[in-house]
């Protein structure tokens, strides 16, 4: 099972804990964390996921491997910039939003357009397709739930 | 000058006149029409372009020339899918969104995040930085003047 | 009818003469030239379909449209790097490859890949595919005599 | 470290069997493999790295995370058709081509476009910045070596 986390590159501490909660409990429900391998919610969530002994792809944006976190296990430079967005919705079976701009709202409404559960945490509320969460527990359980109800 | 315009590719009869009013008036003001190259918003933009005497450039999402309307003039086949939406813009100064659903909230969202200016015309409400217009007038001429600011 | 042009982005002036003709001669046949924008054989085909009075587009591997070459109508600024190279190949019903070093091989191979004509002067020799030309006239011939057999 | 195996979806049994062993030893030798994920020699290799315990990553051309063959571990459906085949030669420090047909010899070209190191394992000859190997040991070894020597 793989389950996207997206979200800005810089964020507040609350919201990284937010994050990194998210990032480890998606590991300990063994399943693969995929984000865009960046910092900030990305760093987050994979530093979660690494250290509950989980598994993490970053499809990047740029051209370099290393351009990657350090919690990144596999790294997918794309060189596409922000046609990435897009890869790491198609490689995610849901994805979970913590907060997020602009670019995180792109990724959402394609989502949105590909049918994919989009679990929300604190973020843009554009239409009721939106499944909010309170709490990463929450959006986790959310998260799997859509995911087995669908295969 | 090449502007965008961004919208479903099904519409209502009226939006449709909207539309078409877009494209004629993006030619008469000699700028080239980029769009998405396939039906509804797109195809009615196209057809106003081409009236006109303008040219029409549709970035198609699939590979096939043959899928673009009968009034793009030059047809980029981009077999990308829906990462095609970011080419659109790219390939844009600015953009107009005509209605439109996730898709085109896709677009509006990258085109803010790389700091396009986005005219709306009855479009999604995200945020301050989307230039409102209400007739088809209006919008391609704050389209030319935001172009006209920055260069 | 679009014809691609590829070649590298620096080129003799011998080269650069023959890609001038190549260019100045899809134009006399009201055909689109559609290349990869930049500089070298891309930019000598373009300024020959330019002095012939055609339009030329430009499918670039960069963010900006101000990275076309001065004779460029049309620029296409992907982001993509050099997945662009597939692009130009899709908008192109045949491409006449000039010289050329590693990316323009890529671009014949994903070309016969794709089952497009490829018409070669002097350039990679990788198979019987590949549609051998002397001169700027018979490649430009070849390339719209395949293209009118396949329509 | 992250190394591509490259080549074509259908392949003899005698090739197999090579890709087969070129999956076992990047395992063994506590790589990631990367390839596009669809089946012959992508698969057989695949095959080979899962049954010696590693890790495999299937970056591919559909929408689709069950177009993987059943050795993927870390499915990356692309939607790029062709263009994926860059994000595979991007995500690899090094490539191993085994046999292969256009889209293989596209893939080696832009392996030596972007300067990475490309093995040949009974390949296309184009140039003598391919490292050819006999053996699916050597071929693992030579990739290992290359990607040791530049970092």
């Amino acid at each position: 099972m793989q389950i996207g986390v997206i979200g800005a590159s810089t964020c507040t501490s609350e919201v990284a804990s937010l994050a990194y909660d998210v990032g480890k409990l998606i590991a300990h429900n063994s399943a693969i964390l995929v984000c865009g391998g960046l910092g900030g919610i990305m760093e987050h969530a994979s530093r979660g996921a690494r250290d509950a002994g989980g598994l993490t792809v970053g499809i990047l944006p740029g051209f370099d491997m290393t351009d990657a976190n350090p919690y990144i296990d596999i790294a997918i430079p794309t060189g596409l910039s922000h046609a990435r967005n897009i890869l790491v919705v198609r490689s995610s079976m849901a994805v979970i939003a913590v907060q997020g701009s602009y670019g995180t709202l792109s990724e959402i409404a394609i989502a949105l357009k590909l049918g994919k559960p989009v679990i929300g945490l604190n973020t843009w509320d554009i239409g009721p397709e939106i499944i909010e969460a309170k709490t990463a527990e929450e959006a986790v359980k959310k998260a799997i739930l859509m995911i087995q109800k669908r295969t």
